[in-house]
């Protein structure tokens, strides 16, 4: 019994601590993406930009309303992964308006992926959870579309978001990583078992291959 | 004929103007309130800011809608004013956390008052609708209640916060007077008539009045 009460202790830290990283996540989105929208070439693009941040605020809102039901203080779910988010966002700050969409893109479209692959380890209740809140949305396909329109009108992009998105992707993949490594219940697990460690090979394989054939729908070379 | 079209077609550029103007002051209350809010003390305080700043942007979106609503590109009404704005905003950057949430407790509330007392000599449909858009809502007393904890936690703070309240509203006056005068089809009329001289002096000496109502109700002198 001392076993399975464990288990399901286990269990649901390891849903608050998803739902913690994903809501710092959000959270720090907001706070970028609403920075970022204040160097907008004009202020229609500065309004889609801040509604994306609003969107990632409302995703942080379900995901603080959420941990409360489970018992647990957001704050305190949030807190272990602050460090690794803000250092994530320290080392990309994007260089113009064209780098802060692509910026959202990659972020919004990667971790969305991340965030459904490792809530199939959790309680169903938790996976639908996550599943409604880091689905690909409106916000998704605006970013998407903004890009295309940016690539369209200045070819010359390419090369240049080509460059950045892999510089996003890695980053982001190394934030991943780090969040699964720093994460105080499923961290040292994955460390200790070569099949955990497969996993995250595995994971992080398929999010490069699915962020590839997003860029090369751009018609960048990911 | 000519001169009622005249009238009307002047009525309907008054809104745009009153409307572009509230726009452009959400839209710029979002990217400063979203700003400060990363310098909240605790993650709880800032998901508070971040709300309020998510409200700005609400507005924002329904002052939008309404002046496509009534043919006018909101990009084109709100440029006129983007320079006094964001000039408001230069000069009053908040030096703090307290200072932020005092900063957006009277920009709320004064330019609420503000843009009532505008639309009253306006149509009936834009009156009522910047009644909806411009009322003292949850946000006004979620931060009313931050500054009385705040003040409460710490007594010393009422004097830093009655000098900064004091500055701010001074501003905000400043900025509304500029608001008025550079409005294309108000400002010139305020110019030219002694009874619009005076009404700008009676609306200002109203603002003030009701904003030193608010600073004495938190126990700060105005």
């Amino acid at each position: 019994m001392g076993t399975s009460l464990d288990a399901a202790t286990s269990a649901g830290q390891l849903s608050a601590e998803l739902l913690g990283a994903m809501a710092y996540g959000e959270l720090s989105a907001f706070g970028r993406l609403s920075l970022d929208s204040r160097e907008a070439p004009t202020l229609h693009d500065r309004s889609v930009l801040a509604k994306i941040a609003v969107g990632a605020y409302g995703n942080f809102a379900l995901l603080s309303d959420r941990l409360w039901e489970i018992g647990v203080d957001p704050e305190h779910a949030m807190l272990p992964f602050q460090r690794s988010f803000d250092h994530f966002h320290e080392r990309t700050k994007p260089g113009d308006w064209f780098e802060s969409v692509m910026k959202a893109y990659v972020i919004d479209t990667v971790s969305s992926d991340f965030y459904r692959a490792v809530s199939m380890f959790l309680d169903s209740t938790t996976q639908h959870f996550v599943e409604r809140v880091a689905s690909p949305d409106q916000a998704t396909e605006v970013l998407r579309v903004l890009l295309n329109r940016a690539l369209a009108d200045d070819p010359r992009l390419a090369s240049r978001l080509a460059l950045w998105g892999r510089r996003l992707v890695g980053e982001a993949l190394t934030q991943a990583q780090r969040v699964g490594v720093e994460h105080p219940v499923l961290g040292p697990a994955l460390k200790n078992t070569p099949d955990a460690r497969a996993a995250v090979k595995t994971l992080t394989a398929e999010l490069a291959a699915k962020h590839a054939r997003r860029m090369t729908g751009l018609g960048l070379t990911a």
